[in-house]
């Protein structure tokens, strides 16, 4: 069985990503990763009426390059996964109707590439489906306008928030015991991982995302080393998605404080997405970095056998403006995906 | 494996649905299924400062009061998984933060419910979890201003317009092979189902989402008996979470056009829920009509052999008032469920 300590699971049959897409904004594609990302826009609404509507445009083109890399078609999937930020995730509804597959809509906030990946690897694992495509995407002009102040007020940022990242990210998982010929990527297996739970600090400051994530990042890579019996060690990277660098701080603080050191080993998508010279304070956010930054920049180092293994998990704060106008703190969650370079025999 | 056609699956081990558990509001309580749930609420804010808040009580209490049923407690689920109408899911995942177990949060709109069961069902089949709390939600107060107008404002109904039911609804799931013991259900039993994709015949009325979900609907339900080779004939039940009268009839019309007669055997939960003379105009809707009637009154009836199998099909608008300030029509989606009575052997 495919159980293993309270909150993880083991997928026995491995199943493979086999290819991915990413699809980002100019300042993303000005940033350090700016090499890694299949399509950069030069204008961000995409010639479209509104931001929302790109944003959706976006998210279906990431699937469908995904799907062109593998000279497949949409009705080619068993699933399409994934969601957004958007108020009852419209990006990712309005992509599965062009898209046309079966669609499982999720919402995780910014840890929807990890609770995709989770879910539809194991739906593959156990045989349910055979080619899944899970999907997640952010636009800053959208993001910031629902979550916080119209772009047209020029509200100042604080020292600690982070840029939502404009930018759409799919990967697609196939059924290990069905594979066919090359594809982008032929040595990228996903092992397990562990489902996070909800963990909140009582911190009400929409402005400081980091800080209220890092807790639920905190717990899920705990209670992984722990579930598997293992230890930062045993893996090249541990990935988070975007805790930025106020929030990357606080997790090496809360690790410690469980008896694990994983500074030396963390990356942070937020803090790889922008230089320090793009003026975003503590980094990226929003379910487009983690899973740009990841079907670009981190699955071809593991396709290279440059990281033979790593701990992913995106975070998310399930906040709304609604419940921060009513008082209420930031509850967050992370999700962790072991992915692994597969050894020749 | 448990592949089936384009977008079905089957579940090999069968997994149990055990306990369930609703909580509904005061128009609901005095509807004709009133007597069957487990908790009405006089005051629909619970005495607490908001609506939304009253929704994740309610939400949070369904679930608690299904694990008390098999004398259970929260730490016992390997996973909760759900989600409501509200803008970044607030009622489930503020509810999730007081559980405290691992959290999937999915958005489907109204077709959470039945979305929910199925990846839970799944989950449990492939051996990853052993119980998991299937919940959903939704609130009329809170709805209506998120959706539509304030509600002080006394906006008129619309002849084709249904009422939010408050209300939240839990099922629980069992590993059918760690069965232990007598459970509220003993007879319920998984066996499979089918993925919907998100379809969209150009409806761009707010105030008439049966006819927007009922084509959704019928592809899902025609897709279903075409996968299994079945027909209607082959269930005693065909039960939809809130087409209304209006989207019923257009759901009879569209499965006749693919060759399935199923008006004779069809249920709608929204109609289910609410009497004429309660003037609710086409019925109920909102995750919580499906929840909540499968969990008080479909259920019961499976568990007693009175209904030896059926097809359960909650089905979900996914729209957002930005989305049709922005001119789009309304996308919808139904995922289909076969929940059978367990034979003698």
């Amino acid at each position: 069985m495919g159980r293993i300590g309270k909150h993880s699971f083991t997928l026995e049959r491995r199943p493979r990503i086999i290819s991915s897409a990413s699809y980002v904004g100019d300042k993303e594609g000005k940033g350090p990763l700016g090499h890694c990302f299949d399509k950069i826009c030069k204008d961000d609404t995409l010639g479209l009426p509104s931001w929302e509507q790109a944003e959706s445009r976006m998210f279906e083109s990431s699937v469908r390059v995904a799907l062109a890399k593998i000279h497949a078609q949409s009705s080619d999937l068993s699933c399409l996964m994934g969601g957004d930020l958007l108020n009852q995730i419209i990006s990712a509804g309005f992509a599965a109707r062009e898209i046309r597959s079966p669609f499982i809509g999720l919402y995780g906030a910014c840890s929807t590439m990890s609770e995709g990946i989770m879910v539809g690897s194991m739906l593959v694992d156990g045989g349910y489906m055979d080619l899944v495509a899970c999907a997640a995407s952010s636009h800053f002009s959208s993001a910031e306008r629902q979550y916080r102040y119209p772009l047209e007020m020029g509200v100042q940022a604080t020292p600690t928030c982070q840029r939502t990242v404009t930018g759409a990210g799919c990967v697609l998982i196939k059924d290990p015991e069905n594979l066919n010929g090359e594809y982008p990527f032929n040595s990228i297996e996903l092992i397990g991982g562990t489902v996070g739970s909800v963990e909140d600090f009582g911190i009400t400051d929409a402005n400081n995302m980091g800080a209220a994530m890092a807790p639920a990042a905190a717990e899920t890579i705990c209670t992984h080393f722990r579930d598997f019996s293992t230890s930062p060690a045993n893996y090249d990277r541990i990935i988070t998605g975007d805790l930025g660098s106020f929030g990357s701080e606080m997790l090496y603080e809360l690790c410690r404080g469980q008896g694990y050191d994983i500074k030396s080993k963390h990356d942070d998508c937020g803090k790889l997405m922008f230089s320090e010279e793009q003026n975003v304070h503590c980094g990226g956010s929003g379910c487009g970095c983690a899973a740009t930054v990841l079907a670009g920049h981190i699955l071809p180092k593991i396709e290279s056998g440059e990281y033979k293994k790593i701990l992913f998990l995106a975070t998310g704060a399930m906040l709304s403006p609604v419940s921060s106008l009513q008082g209420e703190s930031i509850p967050a969650i992370a999700h962790a995906l072991v992915i692994k370079h597969v050894e020749e025999i």
